[in-house]
């Protein structure tokens, strides 16, 4: 058989990679309180290609300087610092995508990072499903044709994807303590790869699960999630949604964030009659932001913390 | 780990499907002399959706409607006479692809399709892989900056790719017989998803087989093709393909057909210095066009048969 996505696993991540777009399809790590603390520092860590591909077929050094971009961390590097080596191989092309800097990588996007790192002081255990979309998008406004375009980077033929967009998927777990049963919570985001107004409500980034993985070609955590987890998680992601939206609206933002539509198959799976994932069927699972406050941090939270400098301005440009 | 690809095996042929963009990414079937022959009609043969597939993640028949469109086979119906079985199994949307009908799917891809049947009268086995390619372009003629960009069918947010072009990657295989020697031959050809002229040579589609894969981010039959052997290949269908162009020239084509370059591998690569495929060192592999005719069989050769009406030409089309 044909030989194509490679999967790569790290010390602390594993990554699939796209050898055709040069970009990682997803990220997947694993994240408790305890796991985010350690010695690990970003300034000790240098950008490396993944010598675990071959040449001809991994992401390159070269495809980043001039472009613009940011290498941006699918898995952030402030996620593993248990262990330098860790840390270091955060910073593998296989674990980095062309991310705009300003205004995302190094604002909102990082924002939502130290987010999805609060999230341990409520849940034992979280994990997080992080990647690239390219999302197609109509030809002209309101028109009925559609079309996927994007830029490509490097030196052809050996070109890399800038995505339109990014994701992250959360699931956590708080394990059942003191005759408290387990709670189980899930959430998807979906943010355009461009500079996103710093009042923007993330909520209006939540998307349904079901649009996120038709959009991204993948099933998350299929064996816990079935139709009707699914389902229950789509409707809220929806309320969120559609609060966050309207906050935008009111604020009269000039960005106009690009979007996920509802997923397609709502109608077709009400949650009441959804398959349940097999093995689980006494834990429902219910949305992050019914849980934990889906408020960023402030803008340039680093600054209220020991470091000063944004700690991925110089770093990150493939300059 | 999340769940992308879907591998789907049928009574012939084999399909691993981009559940993303909905299209298989390849398709992979083996034909001798012997399994061409048959009673399958496909006449008796209908498109219908891959039921081995979620229909939120599987191609559709609505995709291709009034889309103008072909629904092109990736393995055709005429290589798998063997039995109806096995002829209404090419009928299923895991392998098809958009394809432009006239001048392309009815025409010149149906004759390739014809000449790689024509090979069986000279190998014993031929192995064929076909597939979709997404090439990006420069973004104006002759810019530094690339794009990817293709249409896509079908209702937001269920949408699926129209690729830019089509590859068949053959390999074939001659037995040992008499004290003769077994030989081994592969070639690697890139068309665009666009009518091409008639008279065009099919060696001016010869690509590299690097170049191939690089593009469409897979390697092929890895455990046979080493460096060494890649390198004797990819020299070879630059010289085949350099032949082609020439001839499109002298024929003044106003059609310039899009081509890949060559192999970025080529230069870090010679033949000479490069590792061979493990177990097979005394098998060396040549070009497909050094011992069989690359010519393409005559436009509309079916009429010189019993078929008088073009096979394709009303069932093909998603109307």
């Amino acid at each position: 058989m044909p030989l194509g996505d490679r999967l790569r696993v790290f010390d602390r991540y594993a990554s699939l990679v796209d050898v055709r777009l040069r970009n990682p399809r997803w990220v997947i790590e694993h994240l408790t309180a305890a796991s985010l603390q350690g010695a690990g520092s970003r300034g000790n860590s240098q950008f490396v290609e993944d010598e675990g591909i071959e040449p001809r077929f991994r992401a390159r050094l070269s495809d980043y300087r001039g472009s613009g971009y940011d290498r941006g961390h699918m898995a952030p590097a402030s996620n593993h610092k248990a262990s330098q080596q860790a840390m270091d191989a955060t910073f593998t092309l296989s674990n980095t995508c062309p991310q705009v800097g300003e205004g995302f990588n190094r604002d909102y996007w990082a924002r939502f990072e130290r987010w999805v790192q609060s999230c341990t002081k409520q849940y034992d255990d979280v994990w997080v499903v992080t990647g690239p979309l390219y999302l197609p998008r109509p030809v002209a406004p309101g028109a009925k044709d559609w079309v996927m375009q994007h830029p490509m980077l490097g030196q052809a033929p050996h070109l890399m994807a800038v995505p339109t967009h990014f994701f992250k998927l959360i699931l956590a777990e708080k394990k059942e303590t003191g005759g408290k049963k387990s709670t189980v919570a899930a959430a998807a985001f979906v943010m355009p790869n461009c500079p996103i107004a710093e009042s923007d409500p993330m909520t209006a980034y939540a998307v349904p699960l079901s649009a996120l993985e038709e959009a991204a070609g993948l099933v998350f955590f299929p064996k816990l999630i079935g139709d009707a987890e699914r389902g229950t998680v789509d409707a809220a992601a929806l309320l969120w949604q559609a609060r966050g939206r309207k906050a935008l609206l009111q604020g009269g933002e000039k960005h106009q964030p690009v979007l996920l539509e509802g997923p397609v198959s709502r109608n077709a799976l009400p949650p009441a009659k959804g398959k349940a994932a097999a093995g689980r069927p006494t834990t429902p699972i219910g949305h992050m932001c019914d849980s934990v406050s889906c408020v960023l941090p402030a803008k340039e939270f680093w600054k209220t913390t020991k470091t000063v400098k944004n700690p991925r301005s110089s770093k990150s440009l493939g300059a």
